[in-house]
Formats: C-alpha cells, structure tokens, sequence
C-alpha cells in the first residue's frame, strides 16, 4: 500500500459518509470510494462493498463508451477533442483509463501532464487512471465498480480507455455499451496492425488523423475496413458496424462520433437490445466473481495445497490419470465419502 | 447413444477383463475400452477410471505428435505417407483424430473411406477418430485417456490429428510432445491463411505439397515462415522451431520429418524438457478436471440454480453489484454464516 492510501483510510469513514457524498456528486469522496474499490485489503474490500450496495439503485443512468487502439493511435488527442463535444451537449464526462503498463510505468496513460490538459480541468469533467493490476476479472470488476460509482455520483456518460495491445480490451467490451476501435491508416496493410479478435469485438472503427497529406490514405483505409468488416459476423446488436475517419487536430468528424453513438442508442434502446446487453454483462460478471471465488476456496485449502504442491513437485515422469485424481481431490474437499 | 454402443455395453465386463486384454495389445478390447473413456454415461466413466487406474504404470512410453493445418493442406496424405515411414522404423503406430465437426457431419475426417487407406490396414497401425463432443477440456481429457490406453497396448508413436480451425488445436498441444503445423505454400500472403497463435504452438512446421511447379513457391514460403518465426518468441524447448519443405506425392522430405522428431526427442530427453513438459501437462490437465467439477457442483446445486435462474432471466435493467450478490451465493453454497 501506498503512503497517500494508508493516510487516507487510517480512519475509515462509515459506508453513510461515503454513500451521500457520492450522490451529492462530491468528487473528493467519489476518488476515496474508487480507490476502495481497486483495494486488496479486506476491510476496504467491505467496506466498498456497503458503498456499492447503497448507490446501486442509482446507477445504469449512463452510456458506457469503451474506446481501444494501438499506442500512436491518437487516442488522447482523440478523447480530448471528443470529450469537449461530449460536454458540449450537457452531459457530465467521467474518462476512466485502464493501463495495463500501469505497475510498471506507475500509470503511463495519465502519468503524462500533457495528456487531456484542457478536458481534465473542464468543469462536469472527471479523469481517473485506473490501476489494472491482476487478473482480467480483476480488471474488468474494479472498472465496472467504478463506473457504478460514477454513474451515482451524476455522471451520465462514461468513457473507459484501454491500450489495445494485452487483454484489456477484453475487459473493457465486457462492460461498455459501446466498443469503438481507433485505427490509423496504414501503409496498405489494414488489417496487420491490431489483432483480429478485437476488430470483431468493435462496434465501430473510426479512423483517426485524417487531415493533411493523410486524408487519401484514411479515404482508402476506410473502404478496406469496411470490406474487411463484411467478412466478419453481422452484430448481435443489429446496428451495421460503420467506420468513419475524423481529425481531432483539424475537429473534423468528432460531430459525426457523436451523432453516430447517439443513433446506436436510440436503436439498441429501441429493439432492446440495450438492457439484454447490460443484464449479459451483469450476468457473466457475476459468474466470473462466483468462479474466481471458487477457485481461491478450493486452492487456499491447506490439505488441497499441500497434495498439488506434491504432484506439481514430481520430476520422474510417473503418469497420473487427472480425471481420477481430480476427483478424488474434489471428494477430499467437500468431505464426500 | 448409439445403437452400436449400447449392444456392447449391456453386459459391461469387469475393469480387469479390459486391463488385461489392453496389456495383451487386444485392439478389440482397446477399441472398446476407448469408447468408455469417451462415453457420458457415469458407469461407464466409472469403469474407465477403472481401468486407466489399471494401465497407467504401463503408459508413458511413447513419442505423441500432435499435427494440425487448414482443410486442403493434404493431412491425411502426409499422415499415409509419414505414418508407412514411422512403422518401418518398428515402431507400432496410433492415430487419433479428433474432429471438431464430426457432431454434424458424422466424422468428416476419418468418414471418407479412401483417407489413409494404405496405412490403416497395415499391421501395427491402429486408426481411430475421435468425436470430440463438447468442450476443449473434453476433448484433451477423453483424447489424453485414449493415449494412455493406446500406450498400455503397446503403440509407441501416437499422432494426433486435428483440423486448424476450431479451438481443438489447443487441446491437441497441450496433450502432445512436438507439435506440427502443415502449411501450403500460397499466393504471397503466407501468414493469412493460419491463425497466429497456432503458429507459436508449433514445434516445427512443414509446408506440403512441394512438388512440380509448386516446388519454388515451397522454397520462398519456407523462407518467410522461417523470418516469421524469429519474431516470435523462442520456444521454451530450447529447440529452434524448424521449417521443411516436403512432398508425399514424390515421398520427398519425409524422412527428413521423421529425423526431425528423432533428434527432437533427443534432445529434450537430454535437457529435461521432456520429463518437465509432460508432467506440466498432466498438472493442467489435473486443474482443467478440478475446475470443470468445482463448477459443475456449483452450478447444480438446486438452490444456487434457483438463483441464478432468477437474475438470468431478470429483463428491466436494475443493477446488482456482482461481487456482492456473488459472494453472497458462494456463502450459501458452502453454508457460511
């Protein structure tokens, strides 16, 4: 634990005083309940836990924007320029960065100053890196909390920021209502520069830095995504996936972003596939906490433990049957016969 | 079930009667002890614990190598080819083929009669598809009994055969102890055609059908696999993942394959690899088998399935806090507090 962290919390506030600081959209007390959420300490697990359970009648109100590319994407500039216009409509922005370099780097996303200099200090604007530290569930759990967080605090559009190079992208799909992939165009090969799977996870491509000498180049980039596009399975949401190219130097086709997203909106609301999608996200949240759960009951087991650390142990190249020893491992540990 | 199967099981024999007729190299008996470690019945799986609990100190001693590539890269033909090659060298020879399609198309691998129709005649061969039902844990569990079986009889070489499509790929390499990928020298584009992480799977690749006018767009696909390759990171063997050319129309390279594998093994017995890769293999499989149970007993669990039931088929958007309501289900199951 950090220094700030511990001075923070040496006197934990009961779950009230959070709870109605953050529906009064106090965002010093939002801060203190995220970095509860993201804690490992089982007190502060509790405790965000209670917080949780007295704002969650005031979340959904939102829309969950993920937004992926490759570092040099443009991704900053890009959430820079569309974030204004974001605000610009009447909506309080709240831009959660989940750094997957994080523990390395202490936070390269938003450790850089310069990053969102003008959208970080806007008023109805709240920036947040995320650290994602541990496992994709881990990832995906704390993000998810924290939008609820943010969401009860009076933030109604979200926008959660990945690099698209490690599995936080995966992550990240799981819990926004809208995945837009940033892409740059490239020198002919479209498709080399992401992986595949996360093209299809996209509910739409946007290509950036379209302006200048580059504007061909994005034109031409934008018809081979679109083919390569067809080639992948249409939707669940049904709303045909769109690529559109945009200058955030040059505030070309942020306009066309937003007016995008609000007709995905309208028509995922519309054919209800808004709710199915958040109520499929809960649900497999849920079964990645249950099973995540189960696991760490049945490997912290001190005879468990002590019996795999045995086989894990073994140098000779006696065989085993797994299945046979699997269960006899599971009998042993639900006390069975 | 099948009518077959279920005339051969209405008299189930006593595990002892399969032990020793698998120990006696009977391939009737093998055949039939195969489709007990593959059968869902519970005293058939039963049974099959049984008699792999008979035969595993008898197992071990074989080389297992598992071969994918895309439908169309001569599969078959290079196994006809490659398996007469190993069974001259006097080693008894089993092929596995496992079939993600086989649900649909009633074993479209090994259903075409004319495939390796020379080779599954000879004597020391046995020839056996696998349907491979179910999830990839499934499939590597039922396929690495059916080595152990197939070992207790006597076969010393074991190839394992899958098509590069599905996800039964990662099963096959996490049951074999070299990995093969066949490839087709194409037109230029010699990455699109596989998917990538299938390529860091493979011990070695062989580009097929080089013969006739194919031979120079072999030998130029053979150099750009090989640059490939370097980008990748090195294989944990220690052993440089090779790139040949072959022909089983001219029975050209396959020696060379067969070389290939001799000094593979010799050199990973030498440096332990061998030993480590096996029981590594094991212990996932172990983990695989535990986690599998840990959740099927959740998951059915009357009161647990009540409950999930209910938030599955919840259709207003009202927000549940996962890890809450998670570890809430989790204490009930354990009958905590």
């Amino acid at each position: 634990m950090n220094k700030t962290l511990s001075s923070r919390i040496n006197n934990l506030q009961p779950p009230e005083f959070f709870i109605n600081g953050i529906l009064n959209g106090d965002i010093a007390i939002l801060s203190r309940a995220i970095t509860l959420v993201e804690s490992t300490n089982e007190k502060h697990k509790d405790l965000a836990q209670k917080i949780l359970q007295g704002i969650v009648k005031k979340t959904g109100n939102s829309f969950r924007l993920g937004i992926t590319g490759v570092p040099g994407v443009g991704k900053s500039t890009f959430i820079e320029s569309f974030g204004k216009e974001v605000v610009s409509k009447g909506h309080k922005l709240a831009v959660l960065a989940i750094d997957p370099s994080s523990n390395k780097s202490k936070g390269s996303i938003l450790g850089d100053k310069t990053r969102m200099e003008e959208l970080s200090v806007m008023k109805n604007v709240y920036v947040r890196p995320s650290p994602s530290s541990g496992t994709l569930g881990g990832v995906a759990k704390a993000t998810y909390e924290t939008i609820l967080l943010c969401e009860a605090a009076g933030f109604d559009f979200i926008i959660i920021e990945t690099v698209g190079v490690g599995q936080s992208e995966m992550a990240v799909s799981q819990i926004s209502d809208f995945f837009l992939l940033l892409m740059l165009a490239g020198a002919g090969d479209e498709l080399q520069g992401i992986k595949r799977g996360i093209m299809e996870m996209a509910d739409s491509i946007v290509i950036t830095k379209a302006d200048g000498n580059n504007i061909q180049k994005a034109r031409s980039a934008k018809v081979q995504f679109e083919s390569a596009l067809h080639l992948l399975q249409a939707p669940e949401s049904g709303f045909t996936t769109k690529v559109e190219t945009c200058s955030s130097l040059e505030n070309k086709g942020i306009q066309e972003v937003y007016a995008l997203l609000k007709k995905y909106k309208e028509f995922v609301v519309a054919n209800g596939y808004f709710v199915h999608k958040r109520n499929k996200q809960q649900y497999e949240l849920l079964l990645n906490v249950i099973e995540e759960n189960l696991k760490q009951r049945f490997y912290s087991d001190p005879e468990i433990a002590k019996a795999l650390k045995k086989i894990a142990e073994k140098k000779q190249n006696d065989a085993i049957v797994p299945f046979t020893l699997g269960n006899e491992l599971i009998r042993k540990f639900f006390g069975d016969k």
